[in-house]
C-alpha cells in the first residue's frame, strides 16, 4: 500500500490532470470495491475542484465472475431500458467520466468464451452512446489504474501475494510520475511537451503510409488517412477543455485508412481481452481487413473479437512508442493494456478516433468511414513493438523516410 | 474482525433466513463499500441458494456527506427519471431486497436540517412504491447491520477505535445469534417461536387499546385497529415465502387506530434520523395526532420529520419488548434502531404495515387509513420502554387486563 501522501497525490493526477473537472461539471467514476479510500480521495479533489456533483459506479471483479458462473447468458444479456437512460442522461448532463480500472487479466479464464461474447456485445450496443461521447472527446475522460492481488501475483509471480500487491503500487505510482517528493504537475506539463515533440514532427512529415518491419515475421504496410493528426499526451475537449485520457502515456498516435492496410503483424505481448489472455498471435490484412489470424492461447477469444461487426477486423490506430521508454524499460509485462501499449508499438483493432483526422469531430461515422477511418463497437489495442522494429514512412510524393531504426524512434 | 467462519454464517443467516431467496428469484443487495466481503459471500449463499441473477448497489456514507456538504439542495433532489424507472423495473422482475446497513449516528451533524429534509423527502417521493411493495410483503426483505469505526466508536467510546469495532462486532453477532459453533438455522427456528407465544396471546386477547405509564411521563393511550394482527419473528409474503425482515428482531408490533391516540410519551433512547441524533424527546398527541413535541437535541429534525406529510404525526406500529430482554440486558445503546427497537417498548410515526390487520394486504392505502390504518411516507421508530413501564390491555367487553408490570411482559 502507498502512503496517504502519495494516494492523495494519485488522487490530484487522477482527477485535476486525468479528467479535469470543471467548475460546474458533475462526474462519474467507474471504480472497483477495493479501492473506496482513493476514491474518496477523488471525489474530495473533484469537490474542491467545483465540482458539481460526483457520481461513483462501483463494481467488483467477483460479482462479475460470479455472475458468469451461475447467471443465464439470456439473463447476462438483457440490458434494461433505464440503463439506456441512465447513459444518455449523463451524456446529456456532461458527465466526465474517471475509469478506475483494475483488472484481473484471467478474470473469466474457464467461463464460456461464446457466453463472455455475447453478453460484451450486448453491453457495449448499449453503451455504443456513450462510445460515441467519448471517443469524439465531447466530454473529458480518464484512464488511471488500481492495483489487485490476482492482477500483481500475475505480474510478480515469484512475490508473495503482498510484496507483489506493493511492488505493483510502486509500478504504477512510477509510471505515472506520482512521488513522495515530486511535483506531478510539473512532471505531466513536462512529459507532455516531450511527446508533443513526436507528434509535431510526424505531422510535418505527412506521410501516406508507414511500413513496420522486424525479425519476428513483422511486415506490415499500414495507409494513413488523408489529412491525419498524430496526437499524443494531453488532449482536448471540442469545446476546448484539456484532459488526459490515459494515465500513464507514452505514445504517439493517428488514424490508419482502413482500406489500405496489407500484409503481417506478430505480436510481442499478450492481450488481456475479456478477462481472458490471448498469447501469441499472429494477424495477415488485405485490402485493410484481417483475412488470416492465429493465437497460440484463446484463439477463440480473438475469433469472437475479430468477428464482433464489419470494422472489428481492421484498424483504428496505430501508434508508435521507442523500445527506450520508460515503461518499456522497467521490464515489467503488466498483463495491462493500460501500460502494456505504453512499452511497445501497437495497433488497434476497431472504431477510429475521430480527432485523429481534421475535421473528424464534424463527421458523422458514415462520412469518416468513406475517407478511411474505421468504425466498429470495439477499440482494442495489441502490441507488436520490438526491439529490432523498424519503420518506414512513405510521403505523398513517394519519398521514403525512416522513422524507427532498431526500435527507437530515429528524431 | 470476525473469523471468515463468522462471516460466512452471517452470510447465510443474512440471504437464507433473512430475505430467504427463492430459487430462480433475482436478489438486490444495498450494501456498504466497506463490507465488500461479507457481500461477496452473501452473493455466494444466494447463487448457491438458486438466485437467478444478483444486483448489489454500493453506497458510500463519505460520499453522502460529501454531497451533502458540496452539492446544491436543487441538484441533490433531482431524481433522474431512469432512477425511477430502475425501482419499477425491479418491482416487476420481483425482487427480493437485502438492505445492509452501517449508518454513523451522526453522519450529517452540522449540515442544514432543512437541506436534509427536502432531500429526503425527494428521495421518499421518489421510492414510494418500493415502500409499498415492501411494506405489503409482495417480495421479501431483510435488514442485516455492518459495522463500521464511527459507529463503533459512538457506541464504545471509552475504547479505542479497533477495540470498539471489534466489541461491536461481537454485539451484533450475539445480538443476531450468530457464534462460532451454533447452529444459526437452529437458534433462529426457536427463538421465532418464542417470539410466536406473545404474539398469539395478544391475538387471543384482541385488545381495543392499550394504556402506557411510567414514572418518567408517559401516559399514553393508544387505540388499536379492530381487526388488528400482533406479528414477531419470521414474516410471510403474500404469495407464502417465509422470511425475516429484521436481524436482530425481539418484539412483537402491531397497528395502532391513527384517530385513537391520547396522551403523551417521553422518549427512553436516542434516535438518529437522516444522520442526526435526536435526543430526550416528547410527544404529545389528541384524537391520534402529535399536538405538542419537544427534544433536547436537534429538535428542528423532529419538526421537519414530523411535517413530513398528513400521516408523519400519527402512529403506524406499536411494539412491545420486555425490559429483561438479551439485547436490552447487554445494556450497549447502539444508537441504531435496528438494534435499539429490540431492547425497548417502541411506536413509529408514519405508516402501517398493512399485514397488521385482516385482509391490510388487499386495501389500498385510502380503505386502511378509513379504517385506521396510517400512511406516510415516513416509518420511524422511536423507543420508550423502561424499567417500569406498565400496560393495561382494555378489551372490546371493558376489562382491563395488565400485560406489562415493571418493565415485562407478565405472561
Amino acid at each position: 500500500m502507498v502512503s496517504k501522501k502519495m494516494l492523495s497525490e494519485y488522487a490530484r493526477l487522477a482527477v485535476k490532470i486525468g479528467v479535469n473537472v470543471q467548475k460546474g461539471q458533475p462526474l462519474l467514476i467507474n471504480g472497483p470495491v477495493e479501492a473506496f479510500e482513493f476514491i474518496r480521495e477523488c471525489v474530495k479533489v473533484a469537490y474542491e475542484a467545483g465540482a458539481s456533483e460526483v457520481w461513483v459506479d462501483y463494481r467488483d471483479n467477483n460479482l462479475q465472475r460470479m455472475s458468469f458462473e451461475h447467471v443465464e447468458t439470456e439473463t447476462l444479456k438483457e440490458i434494461p431500458s433505464w440503463a439506456i437512460d441512465r447513459i444518455k442522461y449523463r451524456i446529456d448532463k456532461k458527465y466526465c467520466v474517471l475509469h478506475v480500472i483494475s483488472d484481473d487479466p484471467d478474470l473469466l479464464e474457464g467461463i464460456d468464451s461464446q457466453k463472455v461474447f455475447e453478453v460484451q456485445m450486448a453491453n457495449m450496443k448499449a453503451s455504443n452512446q456513450f462510445q460515441y461521447y467519448t471517443m469524439n472527446n465531447i466530454g473529458q475522460w480518464s484512464i488511471v489504474a488500481y492495483p489487485n492481488r490476482k492482477w500483481a501475483k500475475k505480474v510478480f509471480p515469484e512475490l508473495s501475494e503482498d510484496e507483489a500487491y506493493d511492488r505493483l503500487w510502486d509500478a504504477i505510482m512510477s509510471t505515472s510520475r506520482v512521488s513522495e517528493d515530486g511535483d506531478v504537475t510539473k512532471a505531466w506539463d513536462e512529459h507532455n511537451r516531450e511527446v508533443k515533440v513526436h507528434s509535431e514532427k510526424l505531422n510535418e512529415f505527412n506521410f501516406k503510409s508507414l511500413h513496420f518491419e522486424n525479425s519476428l515475421g513483422t511486415d506490415l504496410k499500414v495507409g494513413l488517412i488523408r489529412n491525419h493528426i498524430w496526437e499524443g499526451g494531453a488532449d482536448k475537449t471540442q469545446g476546448g477543455v484539456t484532459f488526459n485520457p490515459n494515465i500513464p502515456t507514452e505514445e504517439v498516435f493517428t488514424m490508419p485508412d482502413c482500406y489500405h492496410i496489407d500484409g503481417t503483424v506478430v505480436s510481442t505481448k499478450p492481450l488481456s481481452y475479456n478477462g481472458k489472455l490471448i498469447d501469441e498471435f499472429k494477424l495477415t490484412f488485405k485490402d485493410g481487413k484481417v483475412i488470416e489470424y492465429s493465437a497460440k492461447t484463446n484463439e477463440d477469444v480473438l475469433k469472437n473479437m475479430l468477428d464482433t461487426d464489419d470494422g472489428s477486423r481492421s484498424l483504428g490506430e496505430v501508434a508508435l512508442i521507442s523500445y527506450d521508454s520508460p515503461i518499456s524499460n522497467s521490464n515489467i509485462l503488466f498483463y495491462n493494456t493500460l501500460f502494456d501499449e505504453n512499452a511497445s508499438c501497437h495497433l488497434a483493432l476497431g472504431k477510429c478516433y475521430p480527432t485523429n483526422v481534421k475535421g473528424g469531430s464534424d463527421m458523422t461515422s458514415e462520412e469518416l468511414h468513406k475517407l478511411g477511418g474505421n468504425d466498429s463497437m470495439i477499440h482494442v489495442d495489441f502490441m507488436f513493438g520490438s526491439r529490432d522494429m523498424s519503420v518506414t514512412g512513405t510521403t505523398y510524393d513517394d519519398k521514403e523516410v525512416v522513422v524507427f531504426a532498431d526500435g527507437n524512434f530515429v528524431f
